[in-house]
């Protein structure tokens, strides 16, 4: 069975605290990285909280990129859907990786939309990305 | 141990069509659904792909949710990341799953930033929300 999109989730430990403070340095970070990955980014919007950490996302062609950081726990929390398999998760994951200086990584994957049978209603549409 | 955050990923099949169709309508739908969940908006980007299907986040004082819908194959792709317990996913999940017209939805949560053992660094930040 098909599934119509991936989904994958990422949990950066024991990261460099700096590199988690500022939404300016997140923003850039997370926009290479989904540069590395061969995404197109549509818009980006980054949120500081008081008094310190992080809420990122960036909607791209190939749909998702989201990061939160917490500063305080050395922690970030990634997540990254495409509809596409054009976009490169290992490649973003390892650029995420180096950029925050994570000692250590999990990661969960899943596939979204995952249809019983063909839908009734034909794809007529061009390829999301 | 503790977690940081929720992350809640929900898949919406057999949906009306025509609810998944235009980023205006998705946009007023999410947003009412993070506030039957007591979320607190910051910010929402939508953005309508060719011919049709809606990809759209709002970024929150709880962190994020995000939507991604495929009318041609009915169905709506959602993911709803809080780090904390006020937001209400299952408000929010119940929204949606009216709005859309849902037949069939599967729901599959997961904690993230599950910490080993209490930061060395205090947390001196208030709650995120």
């Amino acid at each position: 069975m098909t599934a119509l999109g991936h989904h994958t989730l990422l949990d950066f430990y024991e990261c460099e605290p700096n590199r988690l403070k500022r939404s300016r340095e997140i923003k850039a970070i997370l926009c290479a990285a989904v540069r590395a990955g061969g995404g197109r980014i549509v818009k980006a919007v980054f949120h500081n909280f008081s008094p310190y950490g992080v809420t990122g996302v960036v909607v791209i062609t190939e749909s998702h990129v989201a990061i939160h950081t917490w500063p305080e726990h050395r922690y970030a929390a990634v997540d990254i859907f495409s509809c596409s398999a054009k976009l490169d998760h290992a490649a973003i994951r390892g650029y995420l990786n180096r950029a925050l200086l994570a000692k250590r990584t999990s990661r969960r994957r899943f596939r979204r939309g995952v249809l019983r049978k063909p839908s009734l209603i034909p794809s007529t549409g061009p390829d999301r990305s």
